[in-house]
């Protein structure tokens, strides 16, 4: 299943075809995209290149590890993300390297490496879909992941799969179009709140 | 000038020669790139499609609002992006829409943005410098940014430009290859710290 952004400019093709799905294929990654998904992750930018990003995966092949992150998802992400091929975590490095300074970009850098592992996802046939609804403190118990660092988001990856085999409320979520606020109402110039003369709507 | 990534495995192109510049060619952009980069920054993922983001922008050709922007940022950052056709601030909703609500990924999803809108930069020809030295409060003041949001980071954007325009510790900086820790050091499976199995290395 494709879901294609309706888009009011040209965007690249990986953007416009990246999305968010919760039906996914039960076929394996590939190894070899595994790598390739976290090679890319590696290359997105962070302020002073502090690379904040940390993730911990598990492959459905692998019930044990894959069970302790699923663990860390609330009711309603299991319920689907039980079934793709891979779950995972991310989790940001809280401080600035070997000091105890915050790190204001944590939370902003984790989200960069994020984005550009899910249009390498797309690249590759792939969608990743992220969310917010975990348990990052069971998280961080579970793993043992350090008070430095704070477990970030749920991630779920796949090949797409049949949107018919979710359950129905879920199903009709998964087929509704996509929605996004249109530019002209966050970029501004001059003022906050001024839309910028570029985004402007003609007259 | 280009600026590869060497990586470790293929990931896509677009990935590969997304860097951030400092010496941008005075070359004006487009009106319809920015469309595009903006238009591509809207489709990024966000927790329940919030979209915490927003920017404020201003191209060298309105000497006014770039100068308004200019003052947002730190020094160092103002020596270079002073000579960038576009800069910018982003900034994020910190709240739930229309709740006063923290949203924990409101600077995740910022980030998830302005990586979109680096990638759509390469994809263009163009690239996208970001700062984390600004000054958020003084840009709040400049721009009546309002207090349930915040202004997050610094942007600049070009085509990139000759690095022997830039003074000379900058040119260096520009001119050293990239850097970044192995995946093997940020990729677990079922306990912080142990790499996953795909990432281990080959012994």
């Amino acid at each position: 299943m494709e879901k294609l952004a309706e888009t009011h400019a040209p965007v690249p093709e990986l953007v416009q075809r990246r999305w968010s799905p919760r039906a996914f294929s039960s076929r394996p990654v590939e190894p070899e995209k595994l790598r390739s998904l976290f090679e890319a992750a590696r290359w997105a930018a962070s302020s002073g290149n502090t690379q904040p990003w940390s993730f911990i995966i598990a492959t459905k092949d692998d019930p044990e590890n894959f069970g302790r992150v699923l663990q860390a998802f609330n009711e309603n992400n299991q319920a689907w993300a039980k079934d793709a091929p891979l779950i995972g975590l991310s989790v940001a490095a809280l401080n600035f390297p070997g000091s105890d300074k915050p790190n204001r970009f944590a939370f902003h850098d984790v989200g960069q490496a994020a984005a550009t592992l899910a249009i390498t996802a797309t690249d590759l046939g792939l969608q990743l879909h992220q969310m917010g609804g975990i348990f990052p403190d069971k998280a961080r118990e579970i793993f043992g992941v350090p008070q430095d660092y704070e477990v970030v988001a749920g991630l779920a990856l796949g090949y797409p799969g049949d949107a018919n085999a979710l359950p129905e409320k879920l199903r009709e979520r998964e087929l509704a179009p996509r929605q996004r606020k249109p530019a002209a109402e966050f970029v501004f110039t001059g003022q906050w709140g001024k839309t910028a003369p570029v985004l402007a709507p003609k007259s």
